[in-house]
């Protein structure tokens, strides 16, 4: 075995409590990262830390205040490269710098061009010990979101939906309460709280007219987008009125009635995004603009037309599928209509799988493979 | 702890590996049960054996044969009660009293109106100790085939499909090759080694021409029944040669051309049940004419139409679906379209669900809840 081995595993074992840190503000930090922060002195963790919210500081900060000056000589661990400039606050490379420690464990570098490689490069400057790559895997997992959007200028979209067994998402007669049992329905509500967006389409919204609020306790309202290139949706709709707290987004097209589009921006939080298009919505064009507003991560709900086009359109990440331990059989609706493959050998398939039915349904979540290396 | 603890886990121990033996047999010994036997001297195992094909010694003469002499005194576990009638072979229970075994245990009753009660009764009356009900839930399980057919006089139907992530079992350009990965595709000719027959729609057969045989090197052709109300099957369907050794029944009725019922009834190994209704087979009838004529054990591998009639009609008692993780969208068929159940709560519902990924496609496998009791 190799001699550092066990400090190895030291590494790892404190970069584990700092990507759970990290974690701890999944869905607050957007347009920012999930980042943790752990300093150790003698094997003893002396401070922590994680960035809670995009213009607040930042883990490294948290991180030394709390070791203070025991930080002197001390090991960092971050989740992420610290920054070396100047955004809502000062570089967190100098805050380490200044704090006198000894040696900075990183889990990945940042892919934002403002940062990439050059934090780790003034630590260096400073004489400071630097070692890239611990659990990289496990913390490009953790802001894969971040990841996504930084590089692309896309959000990270996620396609949620509940279905039987027999891949029906409402009997042949329309009816869909309940596909999915309750449990799996809660958990639905945490995804809405993790996610800046939640996007559907406007037959979603006539047909059932949800609320799209997030139902927990201390749960956070998505942003809730709706894609209506005629503008159909009615001015009673629930989701324009649901939340007190974050906008609804209407986004359509030359099509829609001008004195509509007045009506419908005249209600408070609602805002309607007209694009310069004939009939369809541009996808991709909506979907940046969410990014530049700072919502880096979507979660699609459906309906079937609207989750298939993007996924045709190679739009969306990740899948998460509630399956319901029965059968309705018939003609009912499936998930992804608007997806239209006509060789199974060309389907659209999901990588790094994971399964478990610990809410009685099925719950299913992979990658899309078209966005895979 | 209660003091019979060890014991009761050594009893467990024996009847285990009984269970285990019992399952060598497996798709073998219709129209008898699966049972193994063995015989235990001093927490040794002594002789063992299990029934290996109808018509051939039971489990019982097979493990006191092994024993000799030494089962005098001995305890003998056996995973189902031993018969007391004259079959195709002579009372078990005699040959347990003949042998002098001190001792029986048994994991559950024969529902064998034959037998019930009859076996342990006849083994307390020449004054060994009988105790009934170990490892009894596993016992059932194993022989849920034989449990079906001995009391309902129908057989035990598995329903088998496969299908993408998103409730396809094709495109929308009817391209179904292949659904599942190789694997599961190779798993598929077990299950058809270890049952009786293969049921399929005249549809599957016209559009797919399939062989319906078990490509196992050691592997047992099915008895290969069409449900064929209209005779549509043409005579150079691959299904009718396909095996040199199982027969293949094609179940029509009237609407048949009797010219045509005459022509394939006269090819080798294939027979036509001609069933006396107008055109549509009835499907319980010819269920019960399998159990009449030994076949207990039945796995459906399609069409939409006829697996969800056979749902509808509470025939089907078991799933086994391979879940390909992959999406093709739009329109294509899914399976179950003969099923049509109109409110959601009233949805066909799976029990005791399992579920692998082993082959890389999501294997489930559930109880149809209707046969629940």
């Amino acid at each position: 075995m190799h001699e550092s081995s066990p400090s190895i595993l030291k590494d790892e074992q404190f970069m584990r409590r700092a990507l759970e840190l990290a974690a701890k503000a999944t869905g607050r930090t957007s347009p920012n990262p999930l980042v943790g922060c752990v300093i150790v002195k003698d094997n003893e963790i002396i401070g922590e830390g994680y960035h809670h919210k995009a213009g607040t500081p930042h883990a490294e900060v948290h991180a030394l205040a709390a070791a203070g000056d025991q930080a002197s000589g001390a090991t960092a661990y971050v989740t992420l490269e610290p920054c070396s400039h100047f955004g809502r606050t000062p570089p967190c490379a100098d805050a380490l710098i200044r704090a006198n420690v000894k040696r900075v464990v990183v889990a990945m570098q940042d892919p934002n061009p403002l940062v990439s490689g050059q934090g780790t490069e003034r630590l260096r400057e400073a004489g400071i010990q630097v070692d890239l790559g611990v659990l990289q895997h496990e913390a490009e997992r953790t802001n894969e979101i971040f990841l996504k959007s930084i590089t692309t200028g896309l959000p990270f979209i996620v396609y949620k939906t509940a279905m039987t067994l027999d891949g029906k998402i409402a009997t042949e007669t329309g009816d869909s309460r309940w596909v999915s049992n309750e449990s799996s329905r809660h958990y639905v509500h945490q995804l809405r709280d993790a996610y800046d967006v939640i996007l559907v389409g406007s037959e979603t919204v006539i047909q059932d007219n949800p609320a799209l609020t997030c139902r927990l306790p201390h749960g956070k309202d998505p942003v809730r987008l709706i894609v209506d290139g005629k503008l159909r949706l009615e001015e009673k709709a629930q989701v324009l009125t649901s939340s007190k707290h974050s906008p609804c987004i209407i986004a359509t097209t030359l099509a829609a009635s001008s004195e509509k589009v007045q009506r419908l921006q005249s209600l408070e939080r609602v805002e309607v995004w007209q694009y310069k298009t004939e009939r369809h919505v541009p996808l991709e064009k909506l979907l940046r603009d969410l990014v530049l507003r700072g919502w880096i991560s979507v979660l699609l709900e459906g309906g079937g037309g609207l989750a298939g086009t993007l996924l045709q359109n190679k739009l969306i990440d990740k899948a998460e599928l509630f399956i319901a331990p029965k059968f309705v059989g018939g003609t009912g609706p499936s998930p992804l209509s608007g997806l239209h493959i006509k060789a199974m050998s060309e389907a659209v398939t999901l990588d790094n799988l994971s399964f478990d039915m610990h809410t009685g349904d099925l719950h299913v979540t992979g990658y899309i493979s078209n966005f895979k290396q």
